[in-house]
């Protein structure tokens, strides 16, 4: 079908950017090249979702702001409407931002590979692709989970409320309610008959597809770290055969620098600035078509050496290994440009994130010294709870996989048998060493970077802010 | 007008001194260089300044102790008092460490450049001016904005107050109160007549000299760091053509050591010691007359290369290589001299700072758990809140672009292609990377690193401290 | 007796193993290669203590539900559970993950020495087994202790106990409790004749097994961590006349490199991946049988050189000097292997048992503030307290000494005279010196490293939820 | 007089030893060689001092357990308690841990100098001693100070304490109190007459040792810092010239290996352990007198050169950059060295300091909120508030100093020229940049380091235990 733009990481989040075009998502890039009228009627399909979650997340606020009337109802509305906005922001966040995504999406489409580490490479992406499947999967059916056993607890509740007296502050009334997944002040009456139902369905498709937004946001970060993190893998493998090689090279070859310096040159590079992260990595690897008659594998070098004499052999030999260091430097710095990419692309959203979640537990918290046994309420307080420290967990564990990867680098540079190397690869083993103490982060907006350390930082904050809330009340 | 003192940072600054020196800050330097009868003026009107400034700010102070009768007006009144000790503590501690002051300013009027990097030089110093000007242009907009609204609000307010009957705790009376800006005793009647009428006038005046001073100097400070930063950004472009440049550099020639030591004890460099940072840079540069002749730019060597002979071209080659490095590594201690400098300057003021905003944010805290409604006394909370937060969060984030800017000097040594490059720009390039692990920060008073981490902390205290004062009360 | 298997690490753990065995711990490896009928009864002997195990903690969970009727008693009982958790979960992760166990046992079997540096080795493992063992006596005693001073508490303390009428909420009725070592409750009656003896019998086995399998792991943690520790001495001794012999490597000899690749690419050394942490370090040293002939100790080169020609000394004493430097980085390489299977062994024990002992020590902490004399609940709450902050204590200083050992590795680097050192042993340093800079640490399940910080932070957390604790209460 | 001793550190700080031997600290060497009996009369002397300080410490221990009868009473004798375990802890860990002083104190007895960086290293020396003789001046006066208005205070209080009736818990009655410095429980009648004379005078004898105890233990720890301190300025001073002097090391030249390898081989040089950190760096600088023909100072050298042979120029040439190379790194280690030991003596003194400080201030915060007015129980409290915060501040001063010199010696390593200097040299500075990025701390007993952020520890811990102390009561 999309033959075009299905190589590359694209092809590989294909199942994920193909189920936010269907829930809605400003995501118009990466369709058939179909007519203008398709085209615009994607458009319109985007438009509808915003309408849609605008206008209900506008009806919970109001819900919010009118109709709550005790310190209680009012934290159980400020939960909805803080857990909805989570969808909210996601939604627009990609709507506003969505260049940035496409550009790291696009960072990988010419991922050219060295022969020598080819079969590394694509067992690597392999794995990358499975666990970035495993994910969505897990995520996709915790979603479609969540909406039906929220639909579920909804008619398992007592269509009643007791809301105090608005005229006598010290006695409650009892008032119906309608049985709807979401607390909503609406302008027609959504408790009995036809606009009930109209409601009901209402609600239940605005529910899976906020819920969708936010998660299949969540799974694309995710995604773009463990295929980071399989990157950072397969460099640390290939370290070993790079320094077996690089042992080979003995005296240095005086006239190596023009060799390399020329191909340099010619790829024209770009200066390394602030505002521009190209992603295109065509050019770094010009002369690798140099070695593309070797069979890839370090078995096949002394074979090859047989063939040619013994000054030819030396060359190329030493070409190789040249072209891995620079490979592997390369393919190093592609990675750490592509995670301060996926940072471009989510920084706020995740410091919001990280608030709303706060604020959120810090509420639930308070809700939760509440229960009384298992009911209802109970079990609605919990799913919260789990479903909010869920959605943080994933961040931090993912990102914390991260860290511990790219910081890992080093003790994999140094567990290759450098002291074999020659003089070159010592070298390039010092600086990168030196480079990879310090570990690839995603941070929140420069505020902090996502790791187990957050996680626990959250919890901490929860603790703190409900110790405030527990001693202003 | 100013034609000799035009250049370097003070030139880039003038807007700024202009405007110090218009709102009566000591800043007796960067005159044009009139008679002795003007510059005694200028002193008049500093000292002048200086009296109105502690006048008013003892006037307050009498109200805190003298006319403050509950808990509520002692934490309105504190409030403003260490609002405006911020202005206070700021105005003295330029008048006292004018010096120091001086000679940050003084520290880029011999600022040679390279002549390869003379366009890169050339263009980021362009966008410092650009950002210094913008930054000048927002916070002065905010004063003036800041002082009208102040003024508005004056009006807005109910001219009595009640307060604790001093001879009955537990009757209120009501007493009125001038219109003014601040409250504050009088050694005159204020409400009424032609000393209303100068009172007013005085706080008005007041307030804008004092909102003016201790903003110009933090706009100063905010310039600083940015001139500081465009430079760090400065020198992580020219990394890549300078290891291009290297790459040329194939065996090392002997007399090489020769070349440069001679030129090196000529300029009779100063020894490193702790107490004193001269800027001097002129004689640093100095061998870069030798290759005065070369056109700028990396394309123009090859065809310097044809009109020379091949060994001529070496040496040439090979001493603009060398002036590189060398370029690259006095600028960086420059810039690393530059940000210790600011940092003497500012020290100690940057402490008082924080200490002062975090326990008037905790107060105002306290205070907007006092809000109603939507009046005069939540708009003036909100006020204060939202510029004291303002003036903390204008420090920290410059702060922290320092921080990024100067540990991304790793990453771009890493990123230039390092692999090319000579075994002498190997080295340089190991020493740079451990040297910017380290990464530059402004410190107050050693206790602080100014970043968005500290304010994170000063929020994290501000909630500690609210908790011990609604403990307490 | 064991001889086969009485070498490495497992023969100097030899007492602690035949102590978990004993115990009923599911070590089923390091026995007698005896029959079917044998191995048939250790797994039932295993089977026997694991029911014990679990009916007992289920009975205590039954009587923390059942039978706890005010705060008060159940926080005794929470904590009681809370105790035998720690042996439980133990009992569990070591019978669950027994193979990684057995791995890191087998981690030292095959340590092959180098011949200038085996007398340091063994003098060093002397001293790990000397400690090892010597820490298994201090705690095998305070265990052996615990047990006698619990029991005889039990036999000094009323043997009523007052608790909340279930009828009548406000007054409390007396009942006769049983006079056994912890509050159970039993589906026979306890508290007198057959049953209570039976009961009595019961609990104190279990007591002792349950107490001996979590202080049995905790020894063990500590005693690979101290190997780890001497290991790490080892190679810090072991620089200084390494760095000596290095000394006298002045030239680059040309054909030096295929020399040692050669064994290299022989040992055939598998691919650093994650998954896999092989302990097979057999053919790394496969070439010291090269210099077998040698007599040990540096004293011996000159006399050796005297017997050969001039380039066969130099021949010889170079490949010495670079077989030290193998075996320097490869001993450290498998060090820093080993810790890491450290780790992965204990990983989420360590943090099911930080998080355990918080909890305890804030209901403890809750429980102190109850003590008003020197009595059996006085004694009891001191017990439970010096217990379980002994445990935590424990991990924390060993966890801490190793991040001190091998952090000071780059100090001894530092300190052995590199300077007179041979171009290639600076680089030894250089890289070493780099590799040192991050600690070596066992984490709990990354959320922490076990150190002395971490025993700071947690007696802060206790503060901390104390206080939450006395807020709500 | 004490010709012998007077050299090395012992002789800079003998005003400080001999001032401690007069105020009876256990310090029996630095003594003239006099006979058997005057050296039992120290030694009776010693004896004497220590039964005071225990005798007293006893009595007011007492007075706390025995004649405090409620909170605040408890409070005040529990503050004035701690305030003196400081004294007392001090006293007796100077007593058992004096051969760790001894061996810190000696450590620069032999401390030979390079003839080219002589005048330097005096010219530290001379600073160093002169802090240290002004820090003496200022903590000796401030304890004088201290003993003088505590004794002052105590005539200006009301002799009269109103304490709960221990028969009617309601009513308080009012008992006369002896007018001494600190309240005591006594055998004797402490209140008239000769008795009352007698304890007044033992307590201001004891008052005075006391806090000279402390304090003199506090400036030699200072002092031991001021010194590193100086040294390392010394070092950082020193690496320009060893640059410029080895930027004049071009090529390598063959047999320098062996040269240097001889000295270092019969000087001894003991292997670096744990145990044992001797102090003996005679041996090091056994080749300094092959350059003592020279004049000191680098213009020396082209007029020596142009007496020899351009051969042996070069020799004594390289010669000497190696020497300086060696002695500064000799001479750093030795300064890590040392600030090892300083931590070795302070370790557990400097935690026990903490704590007790930390618990009495929370205390002291505490009695803080009862102040009502300018009164002797205010001037006591805020008397206790300031010298214990100086206390801390003093140690926590220089700790950061020394951390702060330390870790600057990176930046006088990459700012000195070494693009100009030999390889060699650029070696240095690479292994001396990662070798200073860990900054030289002294540690208290391992679970903090002494910096200004211990200071801003300290007070956080006081906000958050008074907190705790504030809710429960």
């Amino acid at each position: 079908m999309q033959k075009v733009k299905m190589h590359g990481l694209v092809g590989d989040l294909w199942p994920n950017i193909r189920l936010m075009q269907m829930t809605g998502h400003w995501l118009l890039e990466y369709h058939e090249e179909t007519g203008g009228m398709v085209r615009l009627m994607r458009m319109a399909f985007c438009w509808f979702t915003t309408l849609i979650v605008f206008t209900q997340f506008a009806f919970i606020t109001c819900f919010l702001i009118l109709e709550t009337y005790d310190a209680d109802q009012m934290a159980a509305a400020t939960i909805t409407t803080l857990f909805f906005l989570h969808s909210v922001t996601k939604f627009m966040y990609f709507a506003l931002r969505s260049k940035y995504f496409y550009r790291t999406l696009s960072a990988w489409n010419q991922m050219n590979s060295h022969p020598l580490f080819a079969e590394s490479n694509a067992r690597h992406r392999a794995t990358a692709l499975a666990r970035m499947r495993k994910l969505l999967m897990i995520i996709g059916s915790g979603t479609i989970f969540s909406v039906l056993a929220w639909t579920t607890v909804t008619f398992l509740d007592d269509p009643h409320r007791q809301i105090t007296d608005p005229e006598n502050a010290n006695e409650t009334i009892t008032v119906e309610k309608p049985m709807l997944m979401v607390d909503a002040w609406y302008p027609w009456d959504a408790k009995y008959g036809m606009t009930y139902f109209m409601s009901f369905i209402y609600q239940l498709y605005w529910l899976f597809i906020s819920l969708s937004h936010a998660n299949l946001l969540d799974i694309l970060f995710c995604s773009f770290v463990l295929f980071a993190c399989e990157q950072l893998k397969h460099l640390k493998e290939i370290l070993q055969p790079l320094m077996e090689l690089s042992a080979a090279l003995d005296s240095v070859v005086p006239n190596s620098g023009d060799l390399f310096r020329a191909s340099s040159t010619a790829s024209n590079i770009p200066l390394i600035g602030n505002d521009g992260n190209e992603f295109d990595v065509r050019g770094i690897y010009s002369n690798q078509r140099d070695f593309s008659g070797f069979q890839p594998g370090i078995a096949a070098l002394p074979s090859n050496g047989g063939g040619v004499g013994p000054n030819g052999l030396t060359k190329k030999q030493e070409l190789m290994v040249r072209s891995a260091i620079k490979y592997w430097v390369e393919r190093h710095k592609h990675v750490v440009k592509f995670v301060t990419s996926i940072g471009d692309c989510y920084g706020s959203a995740l410091l919001l994130h990280m608030l709303t979640s706060t604020v959120t537990l810090t509420l639930l918290a308070y809700q939760a010294t509440k229960i009384e046994g298992v009911d209802v309420y109970a079990s609605t307080v919990i799913g919260y709870l789990v479903y909010t420290l869920g959605q943080v967990f994933v961040f931090c564990i993912h990102g914390n996989e991260l860290i511990e990867e790219s910081s890992s680098v080093m003790e994999a540079a140094y567990s290759c048998h450098w002291y074999d190397g020659s003089e070159e690869a010592k070298t390039f083993v010092q600086i990168v060493c030196q480079q990879c103490q310090k570990s690839l982060t995603v941070s929140g907006a420069k505020f902090f970077t996502v790791s187990l350390d957050l996680f626990a930082s959250v919890l901490g904050a929860v603790v703190t802010y409900f110790m405030v809330l527990v001693q202003l009340k």
